[in-house]
């Protein structure tokens, strides 16, 4: 996608063989540095290049297991990374070690290829729903919730591929922008992402979206996803259920949109998917660009009080309209998702 | 109730004939000063004193004419706004002016002493209510929305006058507070409030509350309201439609605790009901103590991204458990208000 006219991708390979990436702490006040990597395929593309990386350095069995093993530990949530260091293991354990430094690099790459393609299929995908829900001289008016676009991809994003496409198709759309607490990523980077590439959008409050949806505002929810289970509950930023509840209560479509690498075909019940707790921090002290020209964080919440900060929940698949892949739009189903992916172990 | 063991109200009339009030925009930070009041309960008696005030300066028709309609545009949702403006005039329109400066001066005094009574009587009712789901040994965990504490009130509160009284029973009680976005009256006021008084209590996103009821985290869901149609639909602070969608979804009793000066007999739909739209400032900026020792301001929203913000949303009726008011709890439903305020012209 591009700012200003110049062509980004969230990750990118040095000529110096090290790994670019854009530094999403910091956006949209700040720009491209090296750290700061969030989104489920994104943190699963950066895991990918994680091991290349490790095999550069390094490329033993205890290597690849201890890069494997750190890697894995660091996001509990997001399925992208355990399927990306599963897809990097076995490429890489059958190769003799001179080989796996290129093979790990090559590997890594064809990851973010694929993330890049499956992407643009979701969008042209999920095209077609919003062309079918849009009427003529109206604005359509999508609801999202968190980050789902292309900074939280290598490029176009998953449940904002979508709007993409349709907003350069000439569907006229405009998008609620849930703020997303505790870390802001929807006013932040989803807001960031909307405005440079020019699709009319609002930032709100979390709490707002019930009631836009009660006013007849919202005509699509659209959201991304973290993992989602085989028989289709949807694992996303924390949030995402109360958006879900309020979508059926007002008979909202409520859809998300996802590569197959976010698919965990072991998991029957989103409930028994691991929420990563993290730091009350988050929640206790807010970032944002201050009077004087800089960062600066201020304290939100008494020092008397504590906290707790977790940062994804579960949205039964009973209340999820349908799942936008890079295969077309499936019911939220273990009879529907089997039926899109008969190759479900490899495209695990 | 007390803060560092001195007793305070919200408001209070001065030995100079002023009328004290504490500073709400700035705790629990600062302290004590001369303006921001919010809360529907103190919003009316604030009122009450405001046209006091001008009758004061000048008891005329004109001038109560003018104070009642300026103070009647300062908020267009909460109902004891208007209640206690209609009961000023009711009181001092028949009044031949120069009575008029002390009858509105104790006739406000009666409204503030009437509201802690009632907020006594919410915190009885509620108790037992409380107390009944309460089971032995194990601590019952109340989510609460938004501030109707002792802060909303002139004492005690609505929705947290039944939390001190069980705690203060010796029942074992864990308030879930909503940070309650965009104006953090969660994180700062009512955290701040249950520090003060000793009850147990953690922060959350708004976010979390649907996760922590999926998870059976959540016995009871308890807020306040800034008015009530004659049907039982509630309109409170926005996102609390959300946290009763989610209370439904996972069979959690949903309470509102409200006087009667807060139920708007007039209005039968709560979509009917004016939301107060608030300067997007709110939403953009965050205010919180900063690391040099001071209030600041940071901006959380790019320049470049609209924003909305609409204060309240309305819950209706069927996905509410209960009305906790000073005549005990009823049913959200217009027989049953009526059977509980059979004077309900009076009562409004």
């Amino acid at each position: 996608m591009k700012i200003s006219g110049r062509h980004y991708r969230t990750l990118w390979p040095t000529p110096e063989g090290t790994v670019g990436i854009i530094d999403q702490s910091r956006l949209p006040f700040e720009a491209i540095s090296t750290m700061a990597v969030r989104g489920a395929p994104l943190i699963g593309a950066t895991a990918a290049y994680g091991i290349a990386l490790a095999m550069r350095s390094e490329p033993s069995d205890a290597q690849l297991e201890v890069a494997e093993r750190g890697l894995k530990a660091t996001r509990p949530t997001a399925h992208n990374l355990a399927w990306a260091l599963a897809r990097m293991r076995r490429v890489l354990a059958p190769r003799p070690p001179p080989e796996r430094a290129a093979a790990a690099a090559s590997e890594a790459a064809r990851i973010c290829e694929a993330d890049v393609e499956q992407c643009r299929s979701i969008g042209r995908h999920g095209c077609e729903l919003i062309r079918r829900l849009a009427r003529p001289g109206i604005v359509l008016n999508v609801l999202t919730h968190c980050n789902a676009g292309w900074l939280a991809c290598i490029d176009w994003g998953t449940a904002l591929a979508p709007v993409y496409s349709a907003h350069d198709e000439g569907i006229r759309l405009h998008v609620w922008v849930d703020e997303t607490r505790p870390r802001n990523q929807g006013a932040a980077l989803t807001a960031f992402e909307l405005a440079a590439h020019g699709v009319p959008h609002t930032v709100i409050a979390d709490n707002l979206g019930g009631h836009l949806m009660q006013r007849g505002a919202v005509d699509l929810v659209l959201v991304g996803a973290d993992r989602v289970t085989a028989t289709g509950d949807v694992c996303n930023k924390v949030g995402t259920y109360l958006k879900a509840l309020a979508a059926r209560d007002n008979r909202v479509p409520f859809y998300a949109a996802l590569p197959a690498s976010t698919i965990d075909w072991s998991l029957a019940r989103g409930e028994d998917i691991p929420i990563e707790e993290r730091s009350g921090s988050e929640l206790t002290h807010m970032t944002g660009w201050g009077a004087r020209g800089g960062w600066e964080s201020v304290r939100v919440v008494p020092e008397s009080s504590p906290v707790l900060n977790l940062a994804f929940d579960v949205t039964p698949a009973r209340l999820v309209t349908g799942l936008i892949t890079e295969r077309g739009i499936s019911p939220a189903s273990r009879e529907a998702l089997r039926a899109l992916y008969p190759d479900a172990e490899r495209a695990a």
